[in-house]
């Protein structure tokens, strides 16, 4: 993990395979080639050498992850770090805090939505998390992409028109939403935490542009069909 | 609607059913008997009817249910309400607030968890909302049960040892979050908005009570198997 610190020029992308079926679903729509850097959070590690990717690093408690994967990872040259079963962090948290230990500067995530409810909302808190605001951050899960929003991060995103857009307050009510390309426009307008009024909004018109002044958006697009439509852009590590 | 307003022996209990594939796997686990009040949430009449249950009260834009279910609903009673397309709320916003309108004092909503991933994590933060604060409220979506502990609410579950249970703190953070019955047990604790630390906890003994002082929490049961795990008692209206 001796990483360079990442260059304006070219900050370093990492890719964070989680566990779950719905991982293949991300998984198929990514070039695993555009990353400098993979990690496997815990099971994630059988899902990503399915595809014949081999992570730099597997972290977890190690609860969910095969002894022929764990094996297999290690010959391949991953740096496999175990962390105690009774742990208060997620498999993703400690992910991402390698990442950024790594020194990345912009991560795809991509987890499971299908299968455990409580998983995946617990997911999509985390990635809102300001433990993360240095990481440009976007997750696939399933057939959703979703985008991290921050008062210093907005979100400029080529998506088709007609694309399904909704925008999630999470952890508190986000202020100052201001969106371009969306049937339902924002103009510094107020998203409580408690509402779903961000939901199922359209694009109009691409790029779409979505910023806050205060709290978290999740930006999630889709579902998408993995044959018919690509991942947006990267993550735009400028922010 | 012209329902009499609850009383302390026989509080009134209202089943809203709302649309999407996985409100089948939750509606197979009630007796729909058991409630007082059924409220359709637009595409939940589809699901509703098939199931041979008629709902007292069809609300939504109506932009996801078919003419002939409707024309049926009418005519076996049910008193249809109709909101702008271009609202606001959400159909599960305008069934919630039907129910109080109605005088229930209990809700079960059945919703779909697996589709649509906004509409998943937007339908969790709307039961968090104050303004359901009067009813006690459980969701049942796909293979999990939901219940919603607030300040003046808390939750006493039977539940078999070695059921998976999770604390999602819901639109900020819960504080004084006090367990009964878990393996990972909290005794006024802390979970943050953002953080994991409440996923994956276990029944160890039952009846299970989880309780805060400030803040709400999803208490996420599950996932069950529909065949072998009955739900858990209904919610308690006496908070």
């Amino acid at each position: 993990m001796d990483q360079p610190p990442p260059s304006p020029s070219s900050p370093l992308a990492a890719l964070i395979v989680a566990a779950g079926p719905g991982v293949d679903t991300g998984l198929a729509r990514l070039d695993p080639a555009a990353f400098d850097l993979v990690v496997a959070a815990d099971g994630g590690l059988d899902r990503a050498l399915a595809r014949g990717i081999v992570p730099d690093l597997v972290v977890g408690d190690l609860d969910s992850v095969g002894a022929a994967a764990l094996a297999e990872a290690r010959r391949l040259g991953a740096r496999v770090v175990a962390h105690p079963r009774d742990k208060d962090e997620t498999d993703l948290e400690l992910a991402l805090a390698a990442a950024i230990e790594a020194g990345a500067a912009t991560a795809t995530v991509v987890c499971d939505g299908g299968g455990r409810l409580d998983h995946a909302v617990a997911n999509l808190c985390v990635l809102a998390s300001p433990r993360w605001r240095r990481l440009a951050l976007r997750a696939l899960v399933d057939e959703h992409e979703v985008h991290v929003v921050r008062t210093d991060r907005p979100c400029r995103l080529t998506l088709p028109p007609g694309a399904r857009v909704s925008l999630l307050p999470v952890g508190g009510p986000a202020t100052g939403v201001t969106t371009r390309g969306l049937r339902f426009a924002l103009e510094g307008g107020r998203l409580e935490a408690w509402a779903g009024r961000g939901v199922s909004n359209e694009v109009v018109s691409s790029p779409v542009e979505v910023s806050v002044t205060a709290g978290v958006v999740l930006v999630v697009v889709g579902p998408v069909s993995a044959s018919s439509t690509p991942t947006s852009d990267r993550p735009d590590a400028r922010g």
